[in-house]
């Protein structure tokens, strides 16, 4: 599993995306009234792999698993924080980037999922400046090389301590013949608008840019001299507190650890199913409806808690994901089912648009988004089967519009009574989960009908069966009981003889109809044409940067240009 | 040169893009009245390269190197046709896209190159369609078949015939293990809105689909039995026509070929020179002001013809830049210079801005425009160096604005006594050359200064030399001439000791920032997919599907989902 040319440290035999602060090893996690400090302090010995030292705060996925959870529980924990400095523990480095050993040793896989997943973790600190009014600081105190400088490039103020040395730099195309792989390049130009030439210039700089000549080129937002830095730290933290919407109380929603049990071929959460079928490379994932009603009300919800069944779901989701797109790579198809009773759900869903002013409640509807936008750029192929006992309603229907085909039974199969199989919607389909290029998945869906989006609104609460649900357009195909088995089967088959290369590029062309936004642009066109380098010899052949880097020898580059 | 491991037939020894309808052996121009026909019959032994015969209407550069002709005569020589038919001279085959046995033969550079050239040329059609009421009607008499319905995608209009067996397909998945690269799969969810899950079970049929579901689901705009065809395509021809704004005379601009003289390094044309200097890898691309004023009005200019400055110097352009991208992989870097009268070309400049309304001027700028995106989309580094003597005006300052970066002299050299160099924006530089995702390369430098650009606006005239300019943002260093040989010299050293790759992926993020447009989604998220998967064992090795084909063996696929 993982990383077959690697093993895993500590013995373990897959990723882990499950940990707390009281088992970080690479990060602080302090706050201070309502403002937080997230010390980057990498433990050297502490890499996820064996073979390599996370020396000069560089990091690698397990570095950055802690750095996704400590980022959601600033969005449940600490609904009072609104403002995160983001900060290097370390004497003059701030962050080294993506451990370049780590990098050369990996497989093409592990280094495309790694990429992925840091690119997910950094939007997610966009989301929260941008929803959740949580404004992220940095405060660069030494090298912030490569990732060390996306890191910063994700967050809204960039301080740049003026010592003489302290600099910004995205080294990889002249150090390692790669990308800066993790949004580096688009949020240079998209977010920071840094004038293509000087992002030109900069990015052919091994050794980065300094002093007033970066926040000239827009690079970084101030220089502060060292005497002065703590007390500037600090009065940019309280203007941006002070300008901060975000109002929750001072005690949040504890991220209880979710309930897993691992099996030969699966695992089992308390109401999702991961179920594993190696012979037939398929993954199939059960969502279950929640068993009671919604609370009464959001203060009902905030006592849930972790056990709030929307949050719930959605974490235990998030973690199937994440499990099968880092340690099964031979998976080419997840089927999405689900389970239970449409009411229920209907419910929730009715309760999270009626309190969604509630910061709890607000908080679990962006993390269901972020969740879905992962769905979105998992390069797996998506197909949701839609059957007697199923609850595609509302929020779970998204996993449906979020698959590249569906598949709806009409009626029952034969000795199966459970309720005729029935699609609804609910408020949250039209608005509450954009995708990353900022359409609905219904509107990118009805793309050349807009109106149809409109028709279907008005018929939030319709129960839609298979035959009605095809003409709608809500599924791919709505099959009668004598065709399913068939043509399940047949489908199947086809798709696994598939190039699983050639699927994930049909894929990830035909899901994001219509526009780009920069967070689609660092999915689409950054980091297709890093997976594009990530396989040239130069990069990572024998004679490549990537495998001469620290050798002391020259990399040997094949010339043309392609 | 060219593709090393090929041989270009007809003892050929490179890639030639001048040609004229009386040399063409793969398509017929016909013209009917304001109808043209241009009809696809490829000759099976006119391959670029030997080694595979062009069956069923398949193709390869060579061919669409007549096509791109073609629609360049349409628009110069044919101002007065206001439909173009696109159809098949075979019987019962439309088109069966790009030729497997060339693909499977070609080296990596020679791939991606090809399916650039291609999407520039279907680019071009939709051009003609949007800006000269020029519009393409496709009427499928066969298989259309991977790059065959790509062609028809690009077109207005889609006629398919219902004779039981025509259909069109996008096979390039199940059958080759890479993606339709011509621009289909953006075409599919973008142009026509065909729905994403249609999309993903369209694409994964080999056979295609055709008849009534294929109007359903948008892949065609009708199905005509065979019987009513001709009467039907005259109808639509009729109507299209009709609501065509073209209105161009019945004589146009005969598009004379543009006089060359290849030397060992490089090629003179009339007011453009190309040098080739192979030891340090770099061509020099010098474009010439014209020597006389402009001519004293549209009429005069449509006289000149072919001799038109700004037509014959974009044409001149256009091939050294496609020369040098397709037969000398090896060039990591493009200088472009300019020389003469910087007077001259802004008087031309106004020429094309007062006599936009007249068709010809019309399609003068139009076709500079396509050459200016031609060298966006360039994977080569574009630098350009502004010295004494050179005429960075207007039209050829896009030049400068198109580049990765610019250096200009301050001041003189010492003995040379040529006038200082001075950039100068005229009206054409504000929307006249819209880059591929829709934004002016003004706009796109000043993203983070809008209002910069309106400010440059109300100075067109303004002779800004390299200290204002450089203060302007309009270039990227100003140097006097202490530093000038020096920094070239240290920059050309250093940018060639890069990985070309990893430039390339650099400077394809780094161009486009802002939005994303249809056309620029083909560039970036498709292309950048497909050069991947044109990398990968799954679709090149041994192993792999485009190796197999046609042997009767089976690929092997590694079934790791990326």
């Amino acid at each position: 599993m993982a990383d077959a040319q690697r093993k895993l440290a500590n013995g373990k035999d897959f990723i882990d995306f499950q940990t707390d602060p009281s088992r970080y090893r690479h990060w602080k996690l302090t706050v201070d009234g309502d403002v937080a400090t997230l010390a980057m302090d990498v433990d050297e010995k502490g890499g996820l792999y064996e073979g390599y030292e996370l020396k000069l705060n560089s990091y690698d996925l397990g570095v950055d698993i802690e750095l996704a959870d400590a980022l959601a529980r600033l969005r449940f924990e600490h609904p009072n924080v609104k403002v995160v400095l983001l900060r290097s523990a370390k004497d003059r480095v701030f962050c080294a980037g993506a451990n370049i050993r780590m990098l050369a040793g990996s497989e093409h896989p592990h280094k495309v999922n790694f990429c992925k997943f840091t690119n997910e973790t950094r939007n997610s600190m966009e989301d929260a400046s941008e929803h959740s009014g949580q404004k992220f600081v940095t405060v660069v105190n030494g090298t912030a090389a490569g990732g060390g400088y996306e890191l910063a490039l994700a967050t809204d103020h960039i301080m740049l301590i003026d010592d003489g040395s302290t600099a910004v730099s995205l080294p990889e195309v002249p150090l390692l013949a790669v990308l800066p792989g993790t949004g580096g390049l688009t949020r240079v130009v998209d977010k920071r608008m840094v004038r293509r030439d000087h992002a030109d210039v900069f990015c052919t700089i091994e050794e980065g840019i300094k002093g007033r000549r970066a926040v000239q080129w827009r690079l970084v937002d101030e220089v502060v001299p060292p005497s002065k830095l703590e007390e500037r730290v600090k009065a940019r933290a309280a203007e941006l507190a002070a300008a901060s919407p975000r109002k929750g109380p001072a005690e949040g929603v504890k991220l209880a650890p979710i309930a897993r049990t691992f099996r030969a071929d699966g695992v089992d959460y308390s109401h999702v199913k991961l179920d594993i079928d190696g012979a037939q490379r398929l993954a199939t994932i059960i969502v279950r409806a929640p068993e009671a009603a919604p609370p009464a009300s959001a203060a009902e919800a905030v006592k849930q808690g972790a056990q709030f069944w929307p949050l719930l779901a959605a974490r235990e989701l998030d973690d199937a994901i994440l499990h099968l797109r880092n340690n099964a790579y031979e998976l080419g198809t997840i089927l999405f089912k689900t389970e239970g009773a449409p009411a229920t759900v209907r419910a929730y869903d009715e309760f999270l648009e009626a309190n969604k002013a509630d910061w709890f409640t607000h908080e679990v509807r962006h993390y269901w988004k972020r969740v879905l936008k992962r769905i979105d750029v998992t390069s797996r192929t998506l197909v949701s089967v839609i059957e007697p006992g199923s609850c595609f309603v509302g929020t779970l229907a998204e996993l449906a519009f979020a698959s590249d085909r569906s598949y709806m039974l009409m009626g029952q199969l034969q000795g199966d009574n459970r309720p005729v199989a029935k699609i609804e919607l609910t408020k949250l389909n039209f608005g509450a989960y954009p995708m990353s290029h900022g359409l609905t998945r219904l509107n990118a869906r009805f793309l050349a009908e807009p109106k149809k989006v409109d028709e279907l609104e008005a018929e939030i609460g319709r129960e839609f069966e298979a035959d009605e649900a095809e003409s709608a357009g809500l599924v791919t195909f709505g099959l009668d009981d004598i065709d399913w088995a068939d043509e399940m089967r047949v489908f199947m088959e086809e798709r696994t003889s598939f190039s699983p290369d050639a699927l994930t590029g049909l894929e990830a062309n035909l899901r994001f109809a219509g526009p780009e936004t920069m967070e689609s642009k660092i999915f689409a066109r950054l980091t297709a044409w890093q997976n594009w380098i990530f396989q040239r010899p130069n990069a990572v052949g024998p004679e490549g940067a990537l495998s001469k880097f620290g050798t002391g020898e020259r990399p040997a580059y094949d010339m043309r240009r392609v």
